[in-house]
């Protein structure tokens, strides 16, 4: 870790999950609910949301290892596991833990309300018969989950007879997912259009990305120079960030131990490179509750704004006559009321919504269906922000909590 | 070599460029005088543009070690080198050969009808007084000049005390030499504004540049490679080909034999990249060759089209009166005339020059003043490409001419 400090245990990050979930369920979700606040930002959390597992995307041409990876993390085959030279893995595969080895048919995973795949629904069944879960007693499997996928083909025809757009999948697994493992092999470095697509949709998810350069351990020392070179010269066109992605380069195959016949002196290497990438996997528990907190201080902030906003307008309607007009005028003056709240409590205008948004979305509402907004509402979702999120925080940093 | 076929030897590839001088002197100069050829494509070619050796660029962040690189290709210092760790070379140094050690200031050199710098003046004694030749009697500078050049630098200030336009002179270079060595070393990654410019200027001629990463003997292998790829990532932004830029990695300094402390599995690897970048160099007389083959095949049809052209609009001149008349008549209707020529002679319409072009700088002559085209003429050039020319190529070919 480049600060130095230990990572922190999946224990401590388990409980503060915990804790932001308690947060949201007790103090912030009523509030949210009477506001209607779903509406206005992103829908209602629930249980599913904080207890997903982080998770790890494996994306990258047909045999490039993808499922022996996943073999190599967990030290046994996943239910369903197909390793082979041909296109072999022909759907996406959330492997996760669970006492009892199992494999789960897409359309029941998707209507289980304790897992976060409800809103894979929306890609029908064309995708869902494509989908899957896999659930086995692995012990990594604890701390994260991981998403084996099909390979991207080059070739058309495969592509056209797929009854479901790859990218969109792609991109929906790559939002949700805290880090995103890219493979290629020295004889599939090549990026097919459809790979670049799926590349493209990554942006954004920068940061979670990390290149695999697997069976390294096949060519000699210069040829893994112009192999690697090549790999990043494409990669260098694809990723607009001039911050250079991460590559790991190395052989990660459970079954097979390094080759040093073809490059005697990789070894050490791809030794080393293995160690790091084990370590990069186990900060994801640590970096997808930053994550995690992150996105809850910003919804926080996100809900006492828009109450705040909802508030200073239901104040200026009249309590008798003329209540429509009165509502049209407010919404029409969106941009001064803004100013207003901006101005009377101190707040950065960074943290406000988009004012046209947040009017087309009012319209659809009566302002005085809802609550008044009282002071202690408020300092609710303050205390949250200034006093419990901290406190749980702490921990963090504490090395005996 | 690709085809598996052996170097062609210095003295076959220096007798098809004097074969190729001497049809030009005899059978193809008095023709582009005669019809002032030189205007409307290139000068007139004269004893130097046959003579000058190929040569290699080389170009680089200062202290990468291109002074250095040219010490270790020539085993020797040429007169006036500087090496350090600070910013060293100050000005241009072509390097070339000649019995005698000496040093020849930029204003001489530009000024002498045998060596190739003519046009160099064209940039004005701010740069001529940071231009130098460097004479001395190393083996390698029989067959191959070298251009030292000044350190890209990242700082401002000194880029702005240049008294000339850095990225202009390495453009001039660029376009006639033969091949291009852009240094890097793991610590000077960084592709700074100027130096991007100095990249872009190299565009359409980057079958020529090879990218050499030196002092690579400094970090460890895993080091390395985080180095080597970033070098990659950056290069694929800035270079617009698909292609890979050919890399070598290596140390090459005469002084410091390969440093096998931080990276004990690097020699043989370092040692490879050096026998193929030798090997690389010792291609370009025969690659020059190949290149000034192609543009004289080039030059000799242009010459013989512009003179059918001529031919072809002086033949519809009045003998007496309304010559001027006659000529902007002819003139306007300039595609008809090259259609016309086109037709007759079966040419293909890519070998002929812009029309509006050639129009304006017609206007500047009198077309009566042309000597009559002859069929001799054309039969003349007609034999330098399909009988003189392959001729002489025929060296190529055999291994025992
Ligand atoms: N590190 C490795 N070294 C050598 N061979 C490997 C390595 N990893 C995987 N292989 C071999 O490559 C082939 C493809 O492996 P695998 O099925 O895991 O790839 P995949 O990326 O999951 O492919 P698909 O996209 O078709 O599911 C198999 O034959 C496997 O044994
Ligand atoms: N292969 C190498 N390994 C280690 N050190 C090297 C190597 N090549 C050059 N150096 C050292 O790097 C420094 C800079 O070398 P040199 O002067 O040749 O660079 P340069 O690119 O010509 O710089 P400038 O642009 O300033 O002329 C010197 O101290 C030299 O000894
Ligand atoms: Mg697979
Ligand atoms: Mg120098």
């Amino acid at each position: 870790r480049k600060d130095g400090k230990k990572p922190v245990p999946m224990k401590v990050c388990t409980s503060i999950i915990d804790g932001l979930k308690q947060l949201y369920f007790t103090k912030v979700r009523p509030l949210e609910e009477q506001f209607k606040f779903g509406h206005f930002f992103s829908p209602l959390l629930n249980e599913s949301d904080f207890e997903a597992k982080p998770s790890v995307l494996l994306l990258g041409q047909y045999s490039t290892g993808k499922t022996t990876f996943i073999k190599y993390l967990l030290g046994r085959d996943y239910p369903g596991t197909h390793i082979g030279p041909e296109p072999t893995t022909d759907r996406f595969v959330v492997v996760f833990h669970g006492a009892e080895e199992r494999r789960i048919p897409g359309n029941t995973l998707a209507v289980q309300p304790d897992k976060p795949y409800q809103g894979l629904s929306t890609f029908g069944t064309g995708f869902l018969s494509r989908f899957e879960g896999s659930q086995c007693p692995a012990r990594l499997l604890e701390e994260i989950s991981l998403v084996d996928t099909p390979g991207v083909l080059s070739g058309e025809k495969q592509r056209i007879e797929r009854a479901y757009n790859f990218v969109e999948i792609c991109e929906w697994f790559a939002a949700r997912c805290d880090l995103i493992f890219l493979l290629f092999d020295p004889y599939k470095l090549d990026i097919s259009d459809e790979f670049k697509s799926v590349i493209n949709c990554l942006r954004g998810h920068d940061d979670k990305v990390r290149v695999i350069l697997n069976k390294a351990d096949q060519v000699d020392q210069q040829q893994l120079m112009r192999v690697y070179g090549a790999l990043m010269w494409s990669l260098g066109k694809v990723f607009r960030s001039p911050e250079v992605c991460k590559v790991y380069v190395g052989s990660f195959n459970s079954e097979a131990p390094i080759n040093e016949k073809v490059n005697p002196y990789g070894k050490p290497l791809f030794e080393a490179e293995q160690k790091q990438l084990l370590a990069d996997l186990y900060e994801i528990p640590q970096r997808s509750t930053d994550r995690k907190i992150n996105e809850f201080v910003k919804r926080v902030r996100a809900a006492k704004i828009h109450i705040l906003l909802v508030g200073h307008l239901r104040k200026q309607m009249p309590s008798m006559f003329g209540k429509e007009k009165a509502q049209r005028k407010l919404l029409e003056d969106i941009i001064s009321n803004f100013e207003a709240v901006q101005r009377e409590y101190h707040l950065p205008r960074g943290d406000f919504p988009d004012p046209s948004r947040f009017r087309d979305i009012l319209q659809g509402f009566d302002l005085l269906a809802f609550p008044k907004v009282t002071k202690s509402m408020i300092q609710g979702l303050e205390n949250v922000l200034t006093v419990d999120i901290p406190n749980l925080v702490k921990q963090f940093d504490n090395p005996f909590p």
